[in-house]
């Protein structure tokens, strides 16, 4: 048994000559987000490697043809791409080892609840609410003009917060009507969930006042380990809400 | 030991009472081919049920608050949301019996790259191609004015197509170097990948005659018995291309 810190990485090969997990993210990515959470919760250590994917370098798209993040490299093995395969594989490798934490319910059907709400979260609520708004807000300011970086089209802010009231009001009747976003027992939905709404939270699109179910559930998630990472996340010309880091919030 | 016939459908309850599972689908949507190729290939019948879910209608609704297809009910449970979802359900409660016709592989890097296809096929090619194609040449026909009906638009129908050979040639090249789209063996990406060729060729899009690797993989597709119903599928107002139902294309 080698007590090389790598062995506190459960999952990896045993052995000094393990290689830590590297992911390919950007921070302000909901998807991205998701992964560091889970990886955070199922005690996962991993190399963050930030990508600037708008750029579609040939390196990133020899990892992922598509060019889209996350993307994770475990051991020289070919990458893990995408933010719902990747729960899956983070689930499958280590799941069994978090014995009653883990975060995948056993039962079918239940699985299927989780799955669709991670679906939810991370394509839907992507497409509809968090893309429109990251794009306008965060990543314009991230990227040159030639880029595609610029001012923020009002039109397009306007149908993404039209969009997040009525996501808003489905998410806090799942909170309002449920322990945990799935069911009765926290899961990669709540993960998913999370991601979506701290972007969100970042860029101060959401009055708390307005949503006490929500909000009792955030301030719960907020207060995990997983998500301390995310709260020092930073853009240097973009500062977060002043409540953003807030676990009284 | 019982003999009833409802027990020819494996993963449901045996006895007398059990309940076909019933599929709430469209037969123009990918995702709900998808589905059907795979209740096929696990053996299990369904009652299929055809939604305009362009509609919206509130039965729809109340199984899935998105208002999308597919969805399946089994013996009075909660609905199976969404034709991702419903995959690994159906794996999950059918795939142990199928033993190694099982279109699940075991290992989780090798599932990983499956899902990772999946999602290209009905997500991102969903998004840049079927989905554009179809909503002009197929909704836009079964559609009244009022429910957004009429002529396709020129400028959409050539995005998906420019979009289009840029798919094929990934797909193309992953059935030029690959016996099966994700690998050595048959899986879900196969069938996620015919579900959207199979569209695109009722349609006339794809030139066959340009791909002779995706060709050859195609034809082993459409001659699998899973198969047999999309070739029967038809829209009255829209015959499909001559070679649709052909096995030799």
């Amino acid at each position: 048994m080698s007590t090389s810190p790598q062995n506190t990485r459960p999952g990896t090969k045993s052995g000094p000559v393990a290689q830590p997990l590297k992911v390919v993210h950007h921070k302000f990515l909901a998807g991205c987000r998701y992964v560091r959470l889970l990886l955070g919760e199922y005690g996962q250590g991993a190399d963050y490697i930030e990508e600037k994917y708008w750029q579609r370098r040939p390196e990133l798209l020899s990892l992922n043809p598509a060019g889209s993040l996350p993307i994770i490299v475990e051991n020289a093995a070919d990458p893990v791409v995408g933010a719902i395969v990747i729960g899956e594989y983070i689930d499958e490798t280590r799941g069994a080892l978090m014995r009653e934490k883990r975060l995948m319910p056993e039962n079918p059907h239940t699985r299927a609840e989780v799955r669709r709400l991670v679906e939810w979260f991370l394509d839907k609520m992507e497409d509809e609410v968090v893309g429109y708004l990251s794009n306008e807000r965060v990543f314009k300011i991230l990227k040159s003009v030639k880029e595609g970086g610029g001012s923020p089209d009002g039109a397009i802010l306007r149908a993404g917060r039209a969009n997040l009231k009525n996501h808003l009001r489905y998410i806090s009747h799942l909170a309002a009507t449920r322990n945990w976003l799935a069911g009765t027992r926290i899961s990669h939905a709540d993960m998913a969930g999370a991601a979506a709404i701290s972007l969100l939270d970042y860029l101060g699109e959401i009055t708390w006042s307005d949503e006490p179910a929500l909000k009792e559930w955030y301030a719960r998630m907020k207060s995990r380990p997983s998500f301390r990472p995310l709260l020092s996340d930073k853009i240097i010309s973009l500062a977060p809400v002043s409540h953003y880091i807030d676990l009284d919030f």
